[in-house]
């Protein structure tokens, strides 16, 4: 079917567009009044299981705040979630992984599954969604990057630094490297099924990423990156947001990905020259200038636009969407994105 | 009194020391046995304010793992303290201001204290401290970076992304500059009268500065940073360690600050080409990977000092030593520092 609104499609494809396409991470969640009614009446993998509420809940931003694609309402641990591990996620205090990977033994009860069995209610949810949708903005799927979810599988809830995970890395490496091929075998039959099922593009979140060192970065997440985008890219642009990892933008662009998340603490002329001249920039507004008065998030707004110029640019935060964010200043946030003219 | 020790002085003065001198940030803590056994004892403000637990803790890592400077036992939060609010400190679970500043009403409990009378158990520790040293090592003196400070003053506890501190920052900016100057006037006091009782350097410690997008860091941080060094550095060498500011490394040079530490996250090449040549870079090895086999831990010590190459560098890890570090693996990271051979 052919989209309405393609802007973020032609503008990852390297087209510059008539204005810069806008959508925000965690869109579809907690700010939104409308999302907390069905939080309250359901668990959070019955939202993420039942195609119809998935569908709901993916749809309401497109509808309340009027951004410019869809994201797939689900979770990024729903991938250890298929390979044996039993994950509960409690919104108020994050997820807890009760039996994580610490050692051989452990890593026995993982396997790389048949994604279609495990979790063939997302692709179940994608199809309904690109109904519902009905050609109104694109949809985007997406995945944990390994290491983000080698950092739950052997950490086993939230962490700042993850250094149990980092020290199953330095202390059995070989161990780590099996377990992140699994979940990059994982990732990749997962990616392409979403593909299959519908999603017109993916994005792969690094959150923990900007934890690791340069070489660590290369060595434990981007060269199983670098494998999920080889064969995604194939079929649809690749969006990577390894949170924090700046210093790596040369490396990621490197993969063939078409857009490359970044977070605020860069400045976006300082990420064009590290990231080179043809790849999309996505971001990077900080999520808690969502707080600040509409006006003062118009100015900066602007301010974001212009430091990025026209053309190769995604319009986002730098991170997912604060709960208490007011609705009208996440609609602000994208009004304002929407109606900004880029001197020629 | 002569320095027996004087690495750390010369290289922060900028000569080309005979070899990289090294320490570790929360050396006096929680992975040696000996600090355990005190912990038991006696509460954190208790050995805080004792001076001789204090010097008993400050001098432990110097005798136990052989570092070439001391640094006070204490902690940020004593500034907030002595500035009229109640902090409490439970190691477990982070420090809590159980009554944070959120508006204009909350301001008013809040005063620019007299160091002496509120703080003046810090200037009777470090006397104890220079006189129990007897020269054998520097003594590092040190406090919060106002904005940092900010931070738990408003958030009232411990956070990964201070978005309450934040949003204060951003809807009541006026108010939020009243209280960083308050931080700041009190922080200049306060390491004056610490120089004044004998430390030989002090670190500004700005742990949340990375949260900050490059211009608000300049705005909500680092132009307050820079009042504080204007005033120290007439006196001693002062370092800034920014967390996570590698942005804005340049911008710390110029504040006429003698070191900077640099976190694990930017190679060491990269962080002397936006620091410029002039400045001792401090740091950067990874805190996790402390727990990796002592093997590995030479060779990575190794391949950082390389990196720095010799002079204008201090090594240190990148944030703080974990508590679960065995004590060998923290005297194998010192002496891989002073046995490195620099080629010349």
């Amino acid at each position: 079917m052919q989209l309405k609104n393609d802007l973020l499609l032609r503008t990852l494809n390297g087209e510059t567009t008539e204005r810069t396409p806008v959508w925000m991470m965690r869109q579809a969640g907690r700010y939104l009044p409308e999302y907390r009614v069905l939080r309250e009446k359901y668990g959070f993998f019955e939202r993420c299981q039942t195609p119809e509420l998935a569908c709901e809940i993916t749809l309401q931003p497109v509808d309340i705040v009027g951004v410019d694609a869809a994201i797939l309402f689900s979770d990024i641990l729903v991938v250890p979630q298929a390979m044996g591990l039993e994950v509960q996620l409690i919104e108020s205090k994050g997820p807890v992984l009760p039996d994580p990977i610490k050692n051989n033994n452990d890593l026995q009860r993982v396997r790389v599954p048949d994604v279609n069995e495990t979790l063939g209610y997302v692709f179940d949810a994608i199809k309904l969604i690109k109904q519902e949708l009905n050609g109104r903005v694109p949809l985007i799927g997406f995945a944990g990057a390994p290491w983000t979810i080698l950092c739950y599988m052997v950490q086993g809830k939230g962490s700042k630094t993850f250094d149990e995970a980092k020290a199953f890395c330095y202390t059995q490496p070989e161990l780590a490297h099996q377990l992140l091929q699994m979940i990059t075998d994982t990732t990749i039959a997962y990616l392409q099924q979403q593909v299959a099922a519908g999603a017109d593009t993916v994005q792969i979140f690094d959150s923990w990423g900007g934890l690791l060192s340069p070489a660590d970065f290369e060595e434990l997440s981007l060269q199983y990156i670098r494998q999920i985008v080889t064969v995604l890219k194939e079929k649809i642009p690749v969006i990577i947001f390894a949170k924090g990892a700046w210093h790596s933008l040369e490396n990621m662009a490197a993969t063939g990905a078409k857009g490359l998340g970044i977070d605020w603490c860069i400045q976006p002329e300082r990420a064009r020259q590290f990231a080179g001249k043809d790849v999309v920039l996505q971001g990077n507004f900080d999520p808690a200038k969502l707080l600040s008065p509409i006006p003062v998030i118009q100015k900066e707004v602007k301010q974001m636009l212009d430091a990025f110029g026209p053309g190769n640019h995604i319009a986002n935060l730098g991170h997912g969407i604060l709960p208490n964010v007011p609705v009208d200043h996440a609609r602000a946030f994208v009004d304002a994105v929407k109606n900004h003219k880029h001197h020629s």
